[in-house]
């Protein structure tokens, strides 16, 4: 139990570090005759990396170019295991020295050492707890998005509700993947947009977000009573995605707040079709898909990475400061929504073969 | 997969049906030479039962008597598998005609019919899917719970924080247990328990909480960088609880509205000892455990039963509609906490064994 | 992994010591919609039971009666976990204190004590290392066996083929139920049974055998490619079962001394109907099934339990002598046949659900 | 479920096919720490190659050159996973029409067929069911048996023991790696050889072997009671290896024919030290290891392309006729020892770590 591994019919395997070699996942149990192309999981990895000139994202450079090294013959998936690589390329030999051995506050240095030793880290970009990782799920899921689609017409896409305070208050589907915030709400998104240049150039500053995944048309009747439920399934794959620090199904914390009569969906029928009268279920009930659109939000924290100097300590224990310069992201959630989508997929798709 | 096995090394497996013949529970895992007595589980299991006379919970009385079948010997652990049963006694013969043939809303029902054949449920008091399920992980929770108090010093306790719109302001610990509603704040406790019986008595309806789980002095470095983070694993085991519809952990929600210098925990070193001057991480860095008190917050939604008519339909598909009587739970938090404690300390323990 | 489960889909998780409460298993995974009657599995039981007057084997006398927990309403699986026990009565108040604190040879009281601790082991007649733990193992195996017959037409039985040098000649499917050594040629079994009445009445001894398991009719195509070969996941199956040494498929060991052009199975096609013209494969190719019988031998070692003196050791390392009076069995193929068959049973389930 | 993973804690994941682009493995669980160099891979990846010249081994000529794409930071290990690959060079653009529809008698492509669908089955080189995949198993074991050798100071080797009817009686270890059969008997290696070779050149005929593996100096203390037995894993580690048709431990299928007083191994202690007076166990008891050597013995099936005439089927279900030429195996047991040596070394560390 180390960890890279999820699911267990339809499997995935990830490796690689931020400034390794390679980044890649072998992705196991899927099914045979799925056409699969490269060009099938480039458009996902793409969707992943930063837009060009982005003021809200890291100006790394990568080309993440995808190749597959294993099941897929003759244009066709085998059932065989498909492994999937992405070489490292814009590894910038910059100077590690200044982070080496010191915590930078809110990213994973501290624990890893004190896991596994902090003479073997990989300092280098955050070694494995970079969000690099991610890069190898999204690689995966758009093979899992691709099934899914093909034999269940289930689609599955994200949205940027909040930025900051800011909130979303229309919704324009159309317009998500228009905006480099992925916000479905025009106007919010161009004040999102400025307050994220505000925070980053002004304050150096980073800033949270909360993000909605929405799965439309999922199977009905997956998930399991007890411990494998659906929803519980789905909140470890998305508390997985590192910064995601809340995870809410349905009317998620709101129901907290309200009375049985007002959440509870009610049912109706007509013309022999099933009808729920509302969704605050979330698409699931006692861990089971109903049918109805499976609705997923997460909170995301400020990117730790930012200009203002902070007080840490370094790996011998001594005080000291620090400011995290360096081509970082400002605000998470928009390049995590294809990650969010990824790992839903997987996670529906684990469910049903 | 079917789902009632949970954790890898510490690995609890439950059984059994409302009004079956018995509860149940398998440990798997649990170190020799572990002083064990019923009562060390009786005590938790009791801490799950209604209080008498209580006007915020189910009047179904049980005596709930944990026998131990197996991996005990001579008052110890011998490292076999621990058997816990409970037999069930007040399955008062009631008339389910009413209910068997339709979906109550907000229930499980009309998902396990889609999943596993409406000709095969066993509606009696919601079977499988029954809160009474949650006795089972409840019996396991007192194990880990001790072994986790011997051999980590790790204590877990929770709250409830909010009611409706009443939130508690005060936190006094030893307070908690001493009123029904595990509530910390003693003025917000009485404010929540005259909600619950308006909504209950006057309304005929129920009512939705917000609960939180400390862990107090976890192990440090458990957890893994990737898909088994520690708060991916503690997001499934919360939410694999019925009626459970949002996780967070340390600043959860409030991380989306916040910039990376305050939400990041800085950290110092005093006489040799670490420190970190805040906990909105809730414990958790890169997945892996930081040794603060670990922090979770549960959003519950209302009890669906209730005495208010709602529009369903029958599992032929007509329309109809129902008022829940019985003897059912108005707010289910109070209920859920030592449910979520054991599974907190399942987890927990899964990891270091 | 503490190993008291098997199965990934119908797994099954056992617990329990042989003077122990009880010993019992929990199902999880059987199909909704099964018929199944307690009759069902007491009668898979009664076959593991010692033959009144046996001069076979144990002369402890247990009931064995079977009782469901859960996981069964009017009648029919619910697909919910099903939980069997047999309460032990037959657990003689004898006097343990010539064996708690020494290693009897073939037994696993060393291996129990160098893992888990010397002063925690329960030494009461083995144990959760009893082979009694395997009537856990015959419950569920009943299910199983059941389930397959109604679903696949799958039929699974096992022989005795061999008892120290005496060799099974003639096959009489017919006459395997009628004698207690389970072996399918009639002159061969009175052998048999001489030469065991004679190692155990004469000399104070026990003696191997070699047994067959046959799975008719089995589905095809399952098992995986690589780690997961259906005989992998076989051969772990019989070695789990105590007493078992050595594990083979087809032709097994004679395959060693074979020249290809005789071990290939070549095939034909007569109106439309595949046949392969031998079975040195034993029903599987590359990990998975063809459709032909799947042949399964199992070599199972003398009972250790024996008259004569041996040299051993106490818990504290002194050098001492040890008999093992009491009331064992003599030569245990036959009483494993419905073991091994449970074991087949669940393995083939576990792959096709 | 789909096979490409082994192992829980120390946990392999192959991928590749015979004729595709590359083979590997991602090796997940690994400590940190351990220094780890790409020659240490390349040596065991050169014992699986076949020997120059040969005249008992495919004329397949692949420089087999590994490559670390993660989880290894200046010289030493992470604790993250290490992805290996080796990319493939000579595969030959052969013509395959004459096998792409056919099933080749001893071979996989009927299985996989039934299991996958005829039309998508990558049959060039047998695709995934080639041995060449155990090169993964070989490359991810090469690191397994260095932590054990560096951590507990086991070594695990072996060697043939017998080739059709003729066997190793004596037994010179130093000699084992210096005859292409990996025979530890000079006498006996001479007269495989020569076997070999008529079989080969003269009969246009394969031949089957028997192996023997033994885990020097193992750690104590390791595998489960019921299920997950230490012999029980290492079976089906075993069986997993492409052409083993049989698995036996310690006096495996002779303990069948032996008396318990025979076969019993009994205990004596001298100076403190625990001594067993004979290893009939093949060091494991009640799937516990006692500290003694593993013994494993392996029947290997003669390999299955031969240039003699067999009957089979087209998969249009045709009866036909085939002849295997190609650059094939005789005996295959010397070849499969590295990749038995490296399952059995992933077992045992998978179960202390």
């Amino acid at each position: 139990m180390s960890g890279n591994t999820f699911g267990t019919r339809f499997k995935i395997t990830t490796w690689g570090e931020s400034h390794g070699p390679a980044i890649g996942v072998v992705v196991d149990g899927c099914l045979a005759g799925l056409k699969l192309d490269i060009s099938d999981i480039q458009k996902e990895v793409d969707r992943r990396k930063p837009a060009k000139n982005s003021k809200v994202s890291t100006t790394r450079r990568e080309k993440d170019k995808v190749e597959i090294l294993s099941g897929v013959f003759e244009g066709k998936t085998t059932g065989m295991p498909i492994s999937l690589v992405v070489f490292n390329k814009d590894t910038r030999s910059k100077d590690y020295s200044k982070i080496k051995n010191l915590y930078r506050p809110g990213h994973a240095d501290f624990t890893y050492d004190i896991k596994y030793g902090s003479e073997f880290r990989d300092y280098r970009g955050g070694g494995r707890s970079s969000g690099r990782e991610t890069l190898a799920r999204v690689m995966a899921g758009a093979i899992a998005k691709k099934l899914l689609k093909e034999r269940e017409k289930t689609q599955i896409f994200g949205h940027t509700i909040q930025v900051g305070s800011i909130k979303a208050k229309t919704f324009s589907k159309s317009f998500i993947e228009k905006n480099e915030l992925r916000c479905a709400d025009k106007k919010a998104a161009k004040e999102m947009q400025k307050l994220i240049e505000e925070t980053r150039f002004k304050e150096g500053d980073s800033i949270g977000c909360i993000i909605e995944i929405i799965i439309k048309n999922p199977p009905k009747g997956i998930g399991h009573p007890v411990f494998d439920k659906l929803d519980a399934d789905l909140a470890k794959a998305m508390m997985s995605i590192g910064s995601v620090k809340g995870v809410e199904i349905g009317s998620g914390f709101e129901a907290g707040t309200k009375k049985g009569s007002e959440n509870n969906d009610q049912m109706s029928s007509k013309n022999n079709k099933i009808e729920f009268l509302s969704n605050n279920a979330g698409g699931i009930l006692g861990g089971i898909s109903t049918g109805e659109d499976i609705v997923i939000r997460l909170a995301i924290k400020p990117v730790p990475s930012i200009s203002k100097e902070l007080k840490t300590i370094t790996n011998k224990g001594k005080n000291t400061k620090i400011k995290t310069l360096g081509r970082h992201d400002t605000c998470l959630g928009p390049r995590i929504i294809p990650v969010a989508e990824s790992m839903a997929a997987v996670t529906i798709l684990d469910k049903i073969l």
